[in-house]
């Protein structure tokens, strides 16, 4: 049975400092166990409690404060609702000229539903949210209730994710009145308490990183490095935290950090981290970690609005971990499931009902910061997925960013399932999976809207194939590239004639599928999706330099090529079967409509560079990100686009006899340009 | 070493009804093993002999013939190149007016180029071709050679899939010369030889299947039984054949029937049918086959021209498989690879240089009609890979269609690689494969055209996701669903208001992907991706009916809509993001033009269906085949598109005004109606 985990109210530092593992979940701030309750997680979140909508009728009239003025209640639910009637300040010294159908609550009454009430409410500047419905929903899980019965601004300044539009939408669904003004200060808010930042021992981090949020910490790998080399620099490897870093003291930790195992009947058995190290041999994995929402940005650009993140090309790494194998910790643990050939056998032989069937478990991984998600068992135990339990990073030990003391991999997996600073891992069903894998980690369907069926939906567990340009050099810059020298300026020969190097276009970037796949091949189109052409795939594996039983690691790619020679005239036609025209990523797209012939201006000169690769199951990407819009925008792989624009574009002087493709041609698109100008700490 | 197998001349009726296991390969007729030559399939096919090109300049003036004229010769080839000239005959009865810059052969000399000769050459009608080049690239291997020095017309009077345009034209690559007046009848053509038909024993087919050739039998489900139970009938099961049936008898099988296991040190254990049934236990799994091609007539009529069988929608079935396991007879004929741990362990235990990694391997399935093909030795190992050498399907013994006595099925992978008849098994490295593999069942880029590098690409194994609509009703047709029963009529309920069902539409179809992956959603849009809806997806698989460690299954799925009023006026923006405007399927595309306002007539009243999926590892299919357009049309994954039309479309006499979706609309698409109609033997 799941147990349910909420926070109490104590002090922070002792938490947070706290670095003894404990068999229990733990959220933000001291953690007690509660047994399940109405309001538990398996259960379905419940209606809000039919909260009476009381409105100050006649406490304003015509700006004027009457004194003695009694909130008179409208009743809004039905006749088992019960009333709150706040008494009304008599010397309330600010105008109330908010809604007045909305009823006010004293900071008192407001208290009391806090984080050990049935129905928590938070505050936000003077407005007042019962959010019981949301918690389960929250996908910071429980630490919501850490705000419970507060304010929950201070949270907000410091948990520097919820800086988005779309989480202030979420909140404003559970307004429920706003607080008294004789609990209001002279600027119309209440006081704000002092909240400590659980953030304070973060790890310094390399400056080179693109900061999307600061706390927690979610920082992509800057365009330029993504797959620059095979192996991911420590410094460089982006960061995805869903709260802040544990604290495990690194002389101590072999010793004091332990790892729990619970297997389905309930047993558990605990290994220190040295047990760990010294009881089972040591394997290396090369394998990616890929975000969910890496290239987010993408779809959001092209298709609209999608929650989460703005990730670019870059929140997505491949490292050597190492580590010892999950298989053999689980069967030292004594975990026991009928085996693959018994579940197709015509006479199988008789089995213990005790023995469960693999397919129906997963492992659930928790996290020492309460972050929790899970994979199917079958992942786990076969001796090809080379699921790890790992301690090491390309040669070093895990960087704190990174999971220290220990963290599992999961290769081919959404990183989700890469569950940092490991503490615990139990055997059970799907279902006792957290609220944040139950809420979070999966798509929908284009047309679900903003409130998707996430019961319906399926989780995100092997990554789809999915492919990005990360480094692009025009004209004179392509001598720059750093592995022209072993192309022998290959572009540049071929085309001889003494053309110098104008619409030379040298490209560089990843390509990776989930699920141990490896990548067959990698189209590239510099025209806009009208002809294509194949990249060479870098053989970084050559030598035995990929450990591992599949291809779990990114394969990188390059390309050599020549941009169309810029139209003065072109035609446009609408049907035009092959052009696959982007969406929205043509800025200036409007203008290419019926087909005529049109004269075209220097903007127009741009063209539009494709990548798109294959796997060896011979998936592909999707055209646009039209089809698997969802609004979470998870698993953005459709065909990366970037558009490529004559320098002149920026260059008013430019003479327009000279629009052609020269150095410092512009690009634009995910990762590139005018988005890192903007990428900027939030 | 792979041998390479020649077929010599030799009475065909011996080969064919020859039942007893052999050791090597055989292909049509008597097989003898040739070692090794200079045309051996592991070198570059070699340049064709520099064949002078003699002329028979002088020989026809003004269309008289000049006695004793002699071939004047020209050379094409360098100064080592030797002379083949022909005496004329001196009284050819006959005016020859072709091509006189290619030379005249008599039949006395084309003869010599038999199979034996290391210069093979074919004759068709009056025209000589030099086939040496290609012996090595034929799709259907070493048969070719039985026509070698005759005439190749009989032979594909009988292997009717040569009736396809791109046949002719590759052989039209090799025309080398003429054959000799001398040697021709009154009606300008040589005497043709009878030949044997080999497919005389073929048994009988079941009269429902959709015939796209007859010689070898190639035939689909026809669209209405395709998926409409989740089990395929045997008789509707689609047939691939690449040659003929061989002919094993029943009665005796157990005990002639041998399977040859060879190791990767030579070794040989062999085991009888009777042998495999009784030493090893056996196993069930319910699984999909699908040919590489099942829907490349979308893609064609998507994109263009591609070489191969046009299937429609029904190259694929569901059945349950009964058989052994491989990896148990594998293991059992002393098969030692390493074990996958041992390829992560970073300090490895001491291993046998003598044992192999199972990554560097393949294993080779041979089949009694000459057919080979092979898998990853790691498909073949994993326990929750399922791979089985079957014997049983749907509960009874395998059709001899199907593979009788024994076959192999691969789950998940492309059904070209569980191959029928199997009498062999090889362990050796994917190079050592068979030219079936190294010159089929690839993909290419979509600009390789006609002659793509088959070297570079990858061999096609697990399959993509797809997905196809199988069934349609409109209109008062829905009410004949089969399962509108279960569904209680809900779309009917749904509208009330006393409207009847017009504009209703019911769908049913398939979604399948490889590699084990399920199907996670299936969604619809009636009105051309504007907007879509989720499927419901069939639960086939409770109670236990799917055998299996995976999803090696189908998912069927159902759904019930309102198509869109036909407008009267619609606008058509060449821009709109979510459109994504069918390639051609919209005959009528042409004037979907411009933003501007049009009256739309009768019919352009048609709607767009569309069906996609998504499986588990969330890879979705492409939205259209332009982007995986390949010149061998395999791996036709694109959203399936119909156009549903109203029936006044094919009614003169309709009122325009009733121009509504009403009974008996019109479902154009691959496997649907015209379409149907045009598929007749061939």
């Amino acid at each position: 049975m799941a147990t349910r985990v909420r926070t109490a109210s104590g002090t922070l530092k002792s938490a947070l400092h706290h670095t003894h593992p404990r068999p229990t979940l733990r959220a933000f701030g001291r953690s007690s166990v509660r047994p399940t309750s109405s309001s538990s997680s398996t259960s379905k979140p419940r209606q809000p409690t039919k909260v009476a909508r009381s409105a100050p009728i006649g406490l304003l009239v015509g700006g004027s404060v009457l004194a003695s003025a009694i909130a008179i209640t409208q009743l809004t639910g039905s006749d088992d609702s019960h009333h709150h009637i706040e008494e009304q300040s008599q010397n309330a010294p600010i105008k109330d000229d908010r809604d007045p159908s909305l009823p006010r609550y004293r900071l008192s009454t407001i208290r009391q539903h806090d984080a050990h009430s049935p129905e928590p409410w938070v505050t936000s500047s003077d407005k007042v949210y019962n959010i019981t419905s949301w918690v389960s929903a929250h996908p910071g899980g429980d630490i919501i209730l850490r705000a419970a019965g507060k304010s929950i601004d201070p949270y907000w300044e410091i948990f520097s994710i919820h800086k988005q539009p779309h989480v202030r939408e979420i909140l404003d669904q559970y307004l429920i009145g706003y607080i008294d003004v004789a609990d209001l200060g002279p600027d119309g808010r209440p006081k704000m308490e002092e909240v400590e930042d659980p953030f304070e021992g973060d790890p310094k981090r390399d400056e080179r990183l693109v900061t999307l949020t600061a706390k927690p910490r979610n920082a992509e790998t800057p365009t330029g490095e993504v797959a620059r080399e095979f192996i991911t620099e420590r410094g460089v490897f982006y960061v995805r935290n869903h709260m802040w870093v544990p604290q495990v003291d690194e002389r101590t930790a072999d010793d004091t950090h332990v790892l729990t195992v619970e297997l389905p009947d309930g047993e558990e058995r605990r290994y220190t981290l040295r047990e760990l190290k010294t009881k089972f041999p040591s394997h290396r994995v090369t394998a990616v970690l890929q975000c969910s929402g890496n290239r987010r940005s993408d779809m959001t650009r092209q298709v609209g609005h999608t929650n989460g993140l703005q990730w670019g090309v870059g929140a997505i790494s491949n490292a050597e971990w190492e580590g010892v194998r999950l298989a053999d910790v689980l069967a030292d643990a004594g975990l026991k499931v009928a085996s693959y050939p018994s579940l197709t056998q015509t006479s199988p032989p008789p089995s213990d009902p005790q023995i469960p069937d693999p397919n129906t478990l997963h492992i659930h991984f928790h996290g020492l910061e309460a972050y929790s998600a899970s994979i199917p068992l079958p992942k786990a135990l076969s001796p090809s997925e080379d699921v790890l339990l790992a301690y090491g990073m390309n040669g070093g030990p895990l960087p704190r960013d990174h999971g220290f003391p220990l963290r599992a991999i999961v290769p081919g997996t959404v990183a989700a399932r890469s569950v940092k600073w490991l503490s615990k891992i139990r055997v059970a069903d799907e279902e006792a999976t957290s609220q944040w894998q139950r809420r979070d980690y999966k798509c929908f369907g284009p047309n679900e809207g903003a409130n998707p069926d996430w019961e319906r939906a399926v989780a995100i567990q092997e990554m789809p194939v999915t492919s990005a340009v990360t480094g692009v050099w025009v004209g004179s810059d392509v001598k720059r590239v750093p592995w022209m020298g072993e192309k022998r300026l290959l572009a540049t020969e071929e085309k001889g004639e003494g053309k110098k190097n104008e619409g030379e276009v040298a490209l560089q970037g990843y390509a990776y599928s989930g699920g141990g796949r490896a990548i067959a091949r990698v189209d590239i189109s510099l025209d806009g999706g009208n002809t294509w052409d194949q990249a060479e795939l870098v053989d970084d594996c050559a030598g035995g330099k990929c450990k591992g039983s599949k291809a779990w690691a990114w394969t990188r790619w390059r390309y050599c090529g020549t941009l169309p020679s810029p139209p003065t005239t072109r035609t446009i036609s609408s049907a035009s079967p092959s052009s696959s025209a982007p969406i929205q990523a043509l800025e200036d797209g409007a203008e290419a409509q019926n087909g005529t012939e049109k004269k075209i201006g220097e903007k127009d000169a741009c063209t539009e560079l494709i990548v798109k690769a294959t796997d060896t199951s011979y998936n592909s990407q999707p055209e646009t990100h039209a089809g698997i819009y969802n609004v979470r925008g998870n698993l953005a792989t459709a065909w990366h686009r970037l558009r490529v624009c004559p320098k002149c574009l920026q260059n008013s002087t430019c003479n327009s006899n000279k629009n052609i493709w020269s150095d410092g041609a512009v690009v634009y698109g995910c990762g590139f340009s005018r988005e890192d100008e903007k990428k900027e700490e939030r």
